[in-house]
């Protein structure tokens, strides 16, 4: 088959074309140079969309809880868009095995797109490349978009924050190795969501996170919006209505107060960065190609130090790659 | 207390000042620019100690490893160094909690240093400050550095790749979820090692891995160096020995083959490609300061896109910022 033009792509996709929102959505992640075009003017007509991270630990969860919440979605009529950045995701081996085997009960359902990213790859890269994706399914129509991040990690947790609604997803007995790292996750919630409320232990996390939130040793209640903690259960159902809700008077809050313009303008700013750090590096990466060697092989003898190594490395690839940027 | 520069810290260091010890590495963990003249002299008088990178999921008991094997080198009467970068580590909250706690039977020996770094941070930073508190380490006179990091995230696996001996622990019974994690990490070994060798379900876990380094699955035997698979117990202290002499049967293996300068050219490499993109992007970041809110603002409005942004973003701040480098 002939290499169909990445505007091309973008056009089938207005035409509701399920194969050309697949494409695109590859070569955003893949990063080709030949997507930009068309990737600048989805990004111009994207915007509709709600965007919800979800993010937690493993074994929190939240891929289960992705599955229940689209479920709901879909009982209430709603096209629901998933991009998940977590190489355990049960959807898919795609960051894994190089194959994707979606969620069996979700698969053949024409309403609901799952696209499974790896984390690995250019610095920066990773956060650029999903929230293309997001803007991809947003211009096909999914009004509902679902972004899940594993919560470990910088990026990964600031790739859930750069959404509209940020659900942090938390679970009773995890032990305390895996449940600790959730330290800097915790804060960037919207709305808390303890999962397995089946279990006896659940309670014990639901009551520590709404002390936390009460006693402010986290982001506490702000007048636009108090922070929600919500049980659910994935294996009886209980509590996911509740989380929509909640989800779905967040975003009337956003639009209601300055919440909505201020979000906005951190998430534009985070891309903007990620974006720019992306096509820095790439550059500067290929530009340090030819003089990195020679380098590395003095800093083998310790006759140079990395940071004047560095320094070298950043004067000659700058001179040679960026000089245009400096004209 | 007067401020002590950085280079008066390192003469210090020389002369066996635990003190210094720890200021030079935060100076290198925070990443002052007043540490580098330090740092870089550090790196030149750098190269003697053997450093063993441990990675695992977490849960893998990789830490518990740690204080075993540490446990172990020193009733060798060797002195052991230990940066560890995990904020799952059980070592100290210093990632999590702003607070160090050590290991308790580990805490009160002077011939074992332990430091705990939090991985976030600037972009590439992490490395660069744990290679950089490494070498401190060893112009310290330890000569034997354990560098761990969580099996999580590229930047992790990075870091523990970039040592003299990789040792990936893997442990039976983790769920998929995490268990699938691994995939990109197991390929970084020199060592394999099973934890929790007391379960029953170690067995499996063992064969998998010997079964897929002579499947050829996993990067196989090579003739310097046929890739051993250990199991350890943590509780009754089977393996411990077994472990060290295949570290040990590693390092010799490195220095009687090309496998050593091979390694050590590599990890020049990670480790000047981190220094640049540290750099680059620090300086980066300071001079885009200026830009970045006006070009955001119009992210927002969506007048323009964050490919376009993004490449202004970068022209403005490469003239304003770096025009030295391009005179």
């Amino acid at each position: 088959m002939a290499y169909v033009a990445s505007l091309e792509l973008l056009r089938r996709l207005r035409e509701g074309d399920a194969w050309a929102l697949g494409r695109l959505i590859s070569r955003a992640e893949a990063g080709v140079a030949e997507a930009r075009p068309a990737l600048a003017e989805v990004y111009r007509s994207a915007g509709s969309a709600h965007v919800i991270g979800l993010t937690g630990v493993p074994g929190s969860g939240k891929s289960t809880l992705v599955a229940k919440l689209t479920a709901a979605l879909r009982a209430r009529g709603e096209k629901v868009g998933i991009v998940a950045i977590d190489p355990s995701s049960p959807y898919s081996g795609g960051a894994i095995l190089g194959d994707r085997i979606r969620m069996s009960e979700l698969a053949e359902d024409p309403g609901v797109f799952i696209r499974s990213m790896a984390t690995r790859g250019a610095t920066g890269g990773m956060a650029r490349a999903a929230l293309d994706a997001v803007d991809v399914l947003d211009v096909a129509g999914f009004r509902t978009i679902l972004l899940e991040t594993v919560g470990v990690g910088q990026d990964e947790v600031e790739v859930a924050h750069a959404s509209d609604t940020t659900v942090v997803v938390s679970a009773p007995g995890l032990g305390d190795e895996i449940q600790a790292i959730k330290a800097g996750v915790l804060e960037i919630a919207d709305i808390h969501v303890v999962s397995k409320c089946d279990r006896d232990d659940a309670l014990r996390t639901l009551t520590d996170l709404k002390q936390m939130l009460t006693l402010g040793t986290l982001v506490g209640p702000k007048r636009e919006w108090a922070i929600p903690v919500v049980g659910v259960s994935s294996y009886s159902g209980q509590g996911i209505d509740t989380l929509l809700e909640r989800i779905t008077a967040h975003r009337d809050a956003l639009a209601a107060s300055e919440l909505g313009s201020q979000r906005r303008r951190r998430v534009a700013q985070f891309r903007l960065e990620k974006t720019a750090q992306t096509l820095l590096l790439e550059r500067f990466a290929a530009g340090a190609r030819g003089f990195a060697p020679a380098l590395a092989a003095s800093l083998v003898d310790r006759a140079t130090d990395p940071y004047a190594a560095a320094g070298r490395l950043i004067a000659q690839t700058l001179h040679e790659e960026f000089s245009d940027e400096l004209a």
